[in-house]
């Protein structure tokens, strides 16, 4: 069978430090169930990059990269020697944007082993995906400044929302809520502030509803919902959300898991036009690097959810199932100390580097 | 000493429930504290009241809440009835826009016997404040549609952020944070997404800082602040947010405390130019209206805000110390049954009137 081509860009702080572990379990997964898979590691996407070159990436950036299956990416950012605006919009955004990964998906799910920091919950109580708008809405590059520097300054930024980008995730939401035994879609929305983009998207819920009668959907205001993420957060099954509203439901839902360290992000072009990006939700971490600290989970299932997407579902399936096997061991001195353990990124790494 | 006058608007749903106990209990406290408090009641800035004349509230709403020290407001929206943009931006929106409302001031705290979900927090655990930008940002009534109808249909909303606005919304949080022991500000953003706006609303909460260099002062992205607030709620003091993040925020924290139902917002014109607004957190709740089940604390509460803000402290304090004692006895018969009781709006409220 055909060679899966993946790009590695371990980016900025923790994420050179967990990539060669999430490379290592793909490595494994791929031995066992004799899977080829070919890695080529770039060093662009990188403050150091910036550093030496002034730019995030080099102009070829895009050709260099196109040809990939995928790509596997660690953290990008360094506030201190890069502002985040340009070392993210240099790099990850203009991935999502420019390759087209409009589907953003992040599970929320209680794993066993795990402290959830909401009281009373158990393994299976929380269990859904989060679907996120990725290339435009709230994230817009549209907008300025006028009257700079004096009292009448003023600032604007424009929310784009256009139909298809708006129609096609949800029907990647509609269609993913579907397979799903309790059929439940969510959507976020705040049509009763935001009065223009909002009752836009919610209308458009509504005219994709129409397509798909058998999906029990509601729609909640941000505000709420997030309320409910903590009061009640068994009732959800799939969630649909514009890029900024998906941003935030996509941290706060693995906190109230307890897995915002270990929770991983697909960045995906349904259509397969371009290369998806697996990245952890965790970002760069400059306070712990160089430390041996960061947790390779996050990277490592990001690993996980790159399998599932190309069909490798036996694979995949057993690597979720090593993550588990470990988390649910809770050894002290192989969980890293974000999970109230002693260990090292590399002890954990080995740990579910064997257990596949 | 002067008469304190009290415009009365309880609007839709819960809020026409609500508001007699909240006026009961302000009449307590007031006759207690020999205070003068006088109360004229509005009918407009309801869903029943469009029904009727087409409006949310009559051409000359502003003239005859003008001269009004402050509004007591129970709450709007009736979806079933007129759509929700539609009656907020026509009354809640309008009075914080026109009235010049800049402050949305809300205290999130883990109260005495209320059920908090997060695991193992107790009271005084967390106490922290949300000072919300309350009439620009992204609550924009700017932007429109093109090409509708078309697979072209593209959508726009500007978010408009002014030097006069942000500034004096800063001001008033590090004045706060000033008056507090532990002297910490949070500001939320989101500069490494929304890349015109955020990275402006940072700058000048770094200018602003420079008047205060006593403040301990940090900056979060609004992902993952929210994880913070269910992962480490207790390091909080004072936070500030633009109109949706605060908006945010401050369902999120009182979900935290388990106190949604019951939290107070004030609405603020801190020159005491037009009048303040003060109302509960939580909306209209078609849902459960007319059962007498809906919990006027959030309401009552509201009033103890009311209090404060015109400087009856004694008062203020009595109220909340009514309301705390009512809550730790946590007697199954008065609390009303999103505590878990199986009380009714009236017995709760008689019991907070009673124990003041
Ligand atoms: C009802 C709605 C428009 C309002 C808001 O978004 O400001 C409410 O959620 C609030 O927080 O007061
Ligand atoms: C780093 C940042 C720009 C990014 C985002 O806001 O999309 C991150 O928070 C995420 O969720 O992937």
């Amino acid at each position: 069978s055909k060679t899966l081509r993946v790009a590695v860009i371990p980016g900025d702080g923790i994420g050179t430090e967990v990539m060669p572990w999430g490379v290592k379990c793909l490595q494994a997964a791929a031995k066992v169930f004799n899977i080829s898979i070919e890695f080529e590691h770039f060093d662009f996407a990188s403050c150091e990059y910036y550093q030496k070159h002034g730019d995030m990436m080099p102009a070829n950036w895009k050709e260099q990269l196109i040809s990939f299956d995928a790509i596997y990416f660690g953290a990008v950012g360094m506030p201190s020697l890069v502002p985040d605006d340009v070392s993210l919009w240099g790099s990850l955004l203009k991935f999502r944007r420019e390759f087209d990964q409009y589907v953003n998906l992040r599970p929320c799910r209680l794993m066993p082993g795990v402290k959830c920091p909401l009281a009373g919950k158990k393994p299976g109580d929380i269990d859904f995906w989060i679907v996120r708008e990725n290339t435009e809405g709230e994230y817009s590059s549209v907008g300025g400044k006028m009257f700079e520097g004096t009292d009448r300054e003023v600032v604007i930024q424009e929310t784009v929302m256009t139909r298809t980008g708006v129609d096609r995730i949800l029907r990647y939401a509609f269609e993913l809520a579907k397979s799903r035994p309790r059929k439940r879609l969510t959507s976020a929305t705040k049509s009763n502030g935001i009065s223009i983009t909002m009752p836009y998207w919610d209308g458009r819920v509504s005219e994709m509803h129409k397509n798909y009668p058998e999906i029990n959907l509601d729609k909640y205001h941000i505000d709420i919902l997030t309320a409910h993420f903590v009061g009640r957060p068994e009732i959800f099954d799939v969630i649909v959300g514009s890029n900024l509203f998906g941003d935030i439901l996509s941290d706060l839902g693995p906190a109230c898991t307890g897995t915002i360290a270990i929770a991983p992000s697909a960045n995906i072009n349904p259509e397969g036009k371009f290369p998806s990006l697996f990245e952890p939700v965790h970002g760069s971490a400059p306070d712990i690097v160089g430390k041996n600290l960061a947790n390779p989970i996050g990277m490592i299932w990001a690993g996980q959810m790159l399998l599932q997407h190309f069909g490798y579902t036996e694979a995949a399936d057993a690597l979720l199932k090593a993550i588990e096997r470990i988390l649910e061991r809770s050894e002290a001195s192989i969980l890293t100390p974000d999970m109230g353990g002693t260990g090292t990124t590399q002890a954990l790494g080995e740990a579910i580097e064997r257990e596949i």
